[in-house]
């Protein structure tokens, strides 16, 4: 029974609604979702890998491929929303990771994220890296090496 | 020959990219083109129905409820962008609008928008209104009614 | 002795720069220190008065009159950044507001806020009530309240 | 009378307010007047001067060092707002811009940028060169270069 899959471990990163980021429906307008995305993104990251810029500075960098977001229920002006965040697929160039905005226990928005790996130099696809895959495994789901 | 589906017009907006919407990489930040969707939508809808503010003021809006897009190349700094928008489905409640950013022919970004129709005095969800739809019809695919 | 005047208590909220705000100069964008002094003016409302929207929906908001900004050196992408906020002038129906951008103790940037009390019913100027005055003089200088 | 100074020639550009810059008081958040503001320096320098970027590849660019704004009247959604730019100081090494943002003839906000000219190389102080200078005169009052 040693090899039960882990539970993926799910991370989160809280955020409070600016109100720069509401519209006049005074709700959080959409495409601020995607800068919330980034964040939670940046800060899984840190927790999993190390803070971006020194990818970076190793000639590695990602960037996103297609983005995905679907809206079930506003967020408003002040509220503290939590951004669940994992990796569903972990590929040998690219990676999906989901991110649900919740507001105690309810899910308001669901996103998902592909990155593509990249060299810096070139701009051009790269597999990701051992020591970044290592850490992503972290936050991945079971299937997530296996998945197509 | 007076059956044959007339040629669906595509609505185009252009506009230029600002500094502020590019990041550190020298491109366009991924969030800022659902800001450019919803400019061309904007003016899609003036084109095709009139002031968005016109309908709010006779009890209609719409709320975006799921957005994609996937990103082929970048756009940057003082780029001159042509978003190519047409309606892809206009169901009984909702639509689907599709948006190609486009520049000098070569395809950067695909976009699709649905939205859904709702009464702004209880924020439900409501059949787009006979107006509306007449108008949305000149930029709609000629199975956009019939689609599923 | 009794009378000597309270230190003047700086209010501090710290934020970490998101990557959407800085632009190719790989430096945060001017126009986005604005939305952090309304963060911070935010937070120092919640501490000194409380949510911003239990005084809107008491029929009083606040608008920004006029704003300032000098900026000395710039802010990168992940930086955390500490606002010192402290009231500056307490007029009758007008405030003005100091934000120093502090990173590791190094001064950044330096704005100023003057915002306006008004009635939510009419946006007409209207006193401080006294409520908001009381709360406020926690992060007020000793002569705000005489300054011209 | 061959010495009457020109009457200074002010520069304007027009933007319609998107959905996405306007906040739940239903007008447009204060930062981005910013970004109009950034908008309107970038088309009186290509107007004056060239493509900004076209000057970076030459090794100069210019920052923001202080920004001023004052807010009379909101602008709303779906405004069409005309920014009358002009330069009223022109120094060795910085400049002061004076922005009236306008809306049917009616002064909405008025701002001030002074921007300092750098070297990319060192990003250190360095004098606007005369190419630059040349361009400017046309959008600068008579007594720029003679103003403290």
């Amino acid at each position: 029974m040693d090899n039960v899959p882990a539970v993926p471990e799910t991370f989160v990163h809280e955020l409070r609604v600016r109100y720069a980021e509401c519209d006049p429906q005074n709700i959080v307008f959409n495409a601020n979702y995607l800068v919330y995305f980034d964040v939670a993104f940046t800060e899984l990251w840190r927790a999993a890998v190390g803070p971006w810029q020194d990818m970076v500075a190793r000639g590695i960098d990602a960037v996103v491929a297609e983005a995905n977001v679907r809206f079930r229920a506003p967020a408003r002006f002040d509220d503290v929303l939590a951004l669940h965040a994992h990796v569903a697929r972990l590929g040998t160039t690219s990676m999906l990771t989901e991110i649900d905005v919740m507001r105690d226990g309810e899910l308001l928005v669901a996103g998902r994220l592909q990155h593509v790996c990249v060299k810096t130099a070139t701009w051009g696809k790269t597999p990701i890296p051992g020591w970044v895959r290592d850490g992503l495994r972290r936050f991945a789901a079971p299937d997530a090496e296996s998945a197509t």
